[in-house]
């Protein structure tokens, strides 16, 4: 049985990849989900670790965001 | 306007990461769909490069297969 608790954190684990780099870059949710050609409230969906994207929304947020994809499935260096 | 072109090319990759991950571990796709608790023939097609899986597939897929997440998203070096 998969672990399930695993499963969500890593909807908030891309969710706060998402948000560091997009705010590293000074750009705003709605320039993200325009430039990704996503939906802004499912831009924030993303970002808050609600939502379950597709390989392809994720590759197009990080395209957006100058991101390789695997950067943004990587689990944050502990602080 | 993102390109569609490479856009599909990740579905291509994440297939051929899989296949490969899992032909390494002698592991058939049946054992595989059934520990990750996904469809065998949608197991195929993810391999083929043929569907759009969800973060929360590819994160069960790639726990199953032992790897980190974003080794699925990774390209292949150039052999």
């Amino acid at each position: 049985m998969l672990n399930l608790m695993a499963m969500q954190d890593w909807r908030a684990i891309v969710g706060g990849n998402i948000r560091r780099r997009r705010q590293e870059l000074g750009l705003t949710q709605e320039q993200v989900a325009l430039d990704a050609e996503i939906d802004l409230t499912y831009m924030g969906g993303i970002e808050r670790g609600k939502r379950n994207p597709s390989l392809l929304v994720l590759v197009r947020v990080a395209t957006v965001l100058r991101l390789a994809p695997a950067e943004i499935l990587k689990k944050p260096e502990a602080d």
